[in-house]
């Protein structure tokens, strides 16, 4: 795997949020804009590198979602699907950048085209695992940003305790 | 330097924001809890590592604080000091994290005293360059978190725009 040889395949930032809210559609002329919103629950920052390919994708959205990031009512850790917590997902390009000199550069970003491709297939999965783990309690949800868009982000928390996962 | 070799001495996430508020003292029996703010700006959250060590720090925020990560009114990226914008600094250990199992583990991130220690210094730092490029353009601002508390944050963004730097 990509993540051995030191190079990763996908970068995420994880944030807890109390409530996040994120446009899909800018206003214009026509209409208002549109907006998402999750409650109590994870926000997942999502960039892919080259070389990422779908066979990635399982073990991503397992280990993500399985992980004990997400404090209960307790106080005790427990992961995303075990709260259960909504997810907001945004595609975040600018999470592959590097430095040179006083600008970033993205060379490493995977084309749009696969971006989006895996980029959709990542949500399905997701919303698969959540619907599979929360089961009848409507209130959880996956809601995600239009990929290559501008991601207008409102984000309210009780702490984001921002962790990185790459594969 | 520890950037060569692998493992990385801080570990940065960037994030823009049209206004961020953080809160610096729960509420107790005695007073509300008190809030720090900042208008149109950078948030920075910050991880040391076990390692790490002062003469990272000059380096490391004139390289934050210079990058051109910032979407000027003319929507050309420029640097926080260029814009000028203010700065929201959040202690944030939980970026120093590993997966191990479906648990996160912290053994890499430095002693709490040495990153308090750091964590001043690299605020001083930030204060003061940013006061000597902003000048007397009062309305910026450095804004902390508290070194080993709760980050309760709420953010409002036209784009976070996220980065990872790590030094």
């Amino acid at each position: 795997m990509t993540e051995k040889d030191g190079a990763p395949a996908a970068r995420t930032v994880l944030q807890q949020c109390l409530q996040a809210r994120l446009q899909v559609k800018p206003h214009d002329e026509q209409s208002e804009a549109q907006f998402v919103q999750i409650d109590r629950g994870m926000v997942i920052y999502v960039c892919f590198f080259k070389g990422a390919t779908d066979d990635l994708l399982p073990k991503m959205v397992s280990t993500l979602l399985n992980l004990r990031l997400c404090e209960s009512d307790s106080g005790k850790l427990v992961s995303v699907l075990e709260l259960p917590g909504s997810l907001l997902i945004i595609p975040q390009a600018t999470l592959g950048g590097k430095a040179k000199g006083r600008g970033m550069q993205y060379h490493n970003n995977i084309s749009k085209e696969d971006g989006l491709r895996l980029y959709s297939t990542f949500v399905s999965l997701c919303e698969k695992e959540l619907m599979a783990a929360a089961g009848s309690r409507a209130a959880v949800t996956v809601q995600h940003g239009t990929y290559g868009n501008r991601q207008v982000l409102k984000l309210d928390t009780n702490g984001p305790y921002t962790h990185l996962m790459e594969f």
